[in-house]
């Protein structure tokens, strides 16, 4: 039995984490959820859940509580409190993700905890360049200050990692898309699909030729979990599925889906990438191959589940 | 005649900026001083200067007024609240360098002023790599926290160059050492010096064999105003000498003006790097041809100007 302390753990890319343990750990992993919710914004309940505390990252005095009172044998650092465009604030982005990184590590270190998993991202740390398929040891252009603060964190950690032994992972993740998404913010599958199902029309930024990578979050979760189980450590490794598409190629597959869904194209914006693809090969050497969920299975999954929760009331993308 | 605000003015590199351009630049340059010292700590006075704003970098509030009462054509950013040996408190170094600086330059736009040179570090930026001379676009693992947050400014600068028309020119500089240097902080060739002057032993950490870049100031500050009269930005260049040697060179040198100088050897910081060379193509293509000071000029000079200073009650190597 592993205690897993889950900051975030009720945004997107936590949720998916809190079922996958739910569904496939059995009784390995006892889980404390740090969120700024109480609770599940859709009310979702989780066996592998043992307490939620509620609050702001930046409350270093809660966080260190956390580990006063807590038996705890790794992190899971998904917070965020900002998008990849938040160029306009870059002391916010400073002072509410990377400062509170920094008095979290402290707590760790301090409480003997060494094992923190980050949840970084390909997009926002390799930046714009003419790179086609982008390696984890090549130089980065941040293009917003989500990139920078990020990429601030991942170095930090390096640090930490050769001077305190803490045993950092850094995952850089391409686009998850999937189930228990419930933002407006970010993630063009979903919020596409969102539009679609409430039959208005969608916005693209941009001309919509953008060529991503997308991963099914759930291919995500079990990946995280591989790498984990393999103590993998003090290391950056990307995480995409190889499975590239433009924004139109997604809307049109919604389209099949929801045939009267449309949309429209404004400016492109300042903060996005023409082209973005991860080169997997340091991944797929630990964990050998993998099957990746299709995009278009993918997307009919993720449409399943976006129909279920209409059902049951719990209107995705509502936050 | 152009204004410069000069941020840490009446340090090691504020100051020989400011003798260079008393002595070399006739009445082409107005200067700001912002400092945490109301004057010269040696009681220097400069042609060149016209107002003094003594505070602390932190303080938005002032920096923001030194943009209001006064024309300014450009900023020369050297001031750095830590050394690089500073990874025991990052919280510290990330809100009195990194947020004071996005401060700055949020000011800066406000006001109109485009064009900043900011001073970062070769050796804090690049780590310790089996790279053997470093260039520009390479991938970097600075080992500090001092290191990062001068990364992560770097990257704030070219990404406000590419969303708000910022025209910054970042200069990674090697180690700097030559007249007017008043820190027992850092720069082993002026620190070895004032304890080969003063009688005391000079504690080595390692072994003295690392080999590094070591470049006389007065060439920086030379090669620092080709760089801006030739308008260069929204780059990163190197500057470095090629005067390669390692502190047991620099020792052994000291000792020849100083007979009875001796050190003795202390456990290696675990901040420091083995070898440290920068490769300067880029700067040399665009500077052309410059004759660097060779080490051994270079450290006599020095040596010369901290017995003056010494006589003249000075007292270097004070604060």
């Amino acid at each position: 039995m592993k205690n897993i302390l889950l900051l975030g753990g009720y945004g997107f890319l936590g949720t998916n984490i809190l079922k996958y343990l739910d569904e496939c750990c059995g009784n390995t992993f006892r889980v404390i959820v740090f969120d700024k919710f109480a609770q599940h914004p859709a009310d979702l309940l989780f066996d592998c859940v043992t307490k939620t505390y509620v609050g702001d990252f930046s409350d270093d005095v809660l966080i260190n509580r956390l580990f006063d009172d807590n038996p705890i044998d790794f992190v899971i650092h998904a917070i965020s409190t900002t998008v990849p465009t938040s160029s306009f604030n870059a002391r916010y982005d400073i002072e509410s993700n990377l400062i509170p990184t920094i008095n979290l590590i402290n707590s760790m270190l301090q409480h003997g905890v060494k094992d923190i998993v980050y949840l970084s991202s390909g997009g926002a740390i390799y930046g714009n360049t003419s790179i086609v398929r982008h390696q984890e040891e090549e130089n980065v252009f941040p293009i917003s200050s989500y990139g920078v603060v990020k990429l601030a964190i991942e170095k930090y950690l390096m640090q930490y990692s050769e001077l305190y032994g803490l045993r950092p992972l850094v995952v850089r993740l391409s686009n998850p898309y999937g189930p228990y998404h419930y933002s407006m913010k970010q993630g063009v599958c979903n919020v596409a699909m969102s539009f679609a199902l409430s039959g208005n029309s969608f916005n693209v930024w941009g001309d919509g030729k953008a060529e991503k990578d997308y991963i099914y979050v759930c291919d995500f979760t079990e990946i995280l979990f591989k790498l984990i189980d393999k103590k993998i450590h003090s290391q950056v490794i990307n995480i995409g599925s190889g499975q590239i598409a433009t924004v139109n190629d997604i809307l049109e597959r919604i389209k099949k889906m929801v045939p009267e869904f449309h949309w429209y194209y404004s400016d492109a914006s300042r903060y996005d990438v023409s082209h973005f693809e991860l080169d997997t090969s340091k991944l797929l050497s630990i964990i050998g191959d993998f099957h990746f969920t299709n995009l278009i299975d993918g997307l009919e999954k993720t449409y399943a589940w976006q129909l279920s929760a209409l059902e049951a009331g719990q209107n995705p993308q509502s936050s």
